[in-house]
């Protein structure tokens, strides 16, 4: 039987990537996408690029434009990404300096439009509403809002084809569960990228790290590197870009 | 009192002009948004251009991607932009090969990035829904849809600062009395565009179009132009991009 095809959305971090394994291990045919969006962390691309690679995708599509443009978050403008992390400091309801603007309605945008000329009914979102995030744009509510606009806005839903499914199997899943979930996939983490303020590097050079966007390593103090190392934590694995 | 900020959709036609003016003719500061998809009819942006010039916009701003990686739309692939209108062999319930999948969700999604940052509450586009144009994304259930999804993805709306708005003022209007309400506000159709496959400008030029991109004169015979043409004849008006 012919693999029934399936968007998914790729920034190369530990959600997305895990999410990617997670469809693979469905049977999906991957059709992985990826946004160049000028964020500061351009160095997630490369991994998006290396977990698409590994995992064997169909087609790896990065689609490029310039939201610092537009701005309004500290990854895409003059505004610095904080350096303590806002979990630490506002453990829930806040949202944090590193929220762009309706990010995840452009990427998913996309994806509807790609999805509909693949004739694939199920598009994959790593988001997650358990673990700390404070976006909007991470929570069911919203994804069952973009879903219903979804299978208003295209033709084929139109025609009654078939309907778009938003997926996003990691929504209920703590950051440490989604860990343990990847590595039973099988999933090499030591090729995902999460620091959203990356530092230039200084030789010596971690091996795994070479041949990275301008040669960087992970700060380690925003709030997506806490999140990972508190993942890596709890779930009780050395995180594997660090050895 | 200072000027409420509002983002309005500009393609550089007779709709989202006549938008633009409406917006202008109720008060609002205007910030217009354009994209170059890498469309075929790329002569509209410099339209887009010339309408926000003249209407005193505060800031025009040009997003640039690349749809033709997604494809699925005679307007960006291989696909012909058919040359007997769709109107004509199906005046009713088909959708036209020059749909563009998801477009007007992805158009909006910037729309709605831009508009939080600016702080503007509305958001306008030209949508059309009464005379014939068989997109799906067009109607006002799912610009509502729309709607409803924005005020769930964003922080400002979660916060509580205020709900958006997506305003599509000409949704039920007759293409006719479109021209009519913007040759009431001043609106200078000579500055709009609307043919979906310009063809080659052979000398002598017309002196409204010199230097458009790349030279160019509309076809005159695709949906676009038809609904165009049809849209000034009923309004008893030349069409001052012909004369």
């Amino acid at each position: 039987m012919e693999k029934k095809n399936a968007v998914v959305l790729l920034s190369g971090g530990v959600d997305s990537s895990t999410v990617l394994a997670f469809a693979k291990s469905q049977g999906y045919e991957l059709y992985a996408l990826t946004f160049d969006y000028n964020q500061k962390h351009k160095r997630e691309l490369d991994s998006a690029k290396m977990v698409s690679y590994t995992l064997g995708v169909k087609k790896h599509l990065v689609i490029k434009f310039d939201l610092r443009e537009i701005g309004g978050s500290a990854l895409t403008s003059e505004m610095e990404v904080p350096k303590t992390s806002s979990f630490i400091l506002h453990p829930s309801s806040f949202i944090p300096a590193t929220y762009v603007p309706a990010r995840n309605t452009i990427f998913l945008s996309f994806g509807l439009a790609w999805a509909e000329v693949l004739e694939a009914e199920n598009i994959f979102i790593g988001a997650n509403a358990v673990d700390y995030s404070g976006y909007p744009d991470c929570r069911p509510e919203y994804l069952k809002a973009f879903e219903a606009m979804a299978n208003l806005a295209t033709k084929i839903s139109v025609e009654g084809r078939f309907r778009f499914k938003i997926n996003a199997p990691l929504i209920y899943m703590k950051k440490s569960d989604i860990i343990k979930t990847g590595m039973a996939l099988g999933l090499d983490y030591s090729l995902t990228w999460s620091c959203y303020d990356p530092q230039p590097l200084t030789p010596p050079s971690p091996p795994l790290l070479k041949g990275g966007k301008g040669g960087v390593i992970p700060c380690g103090r925003c709030d997506s590197c806490v999140f990972r190392a508190m993942a890596f934590q709890e779930a009780g694995v050395k995180d594997p870009l660090l050895r």
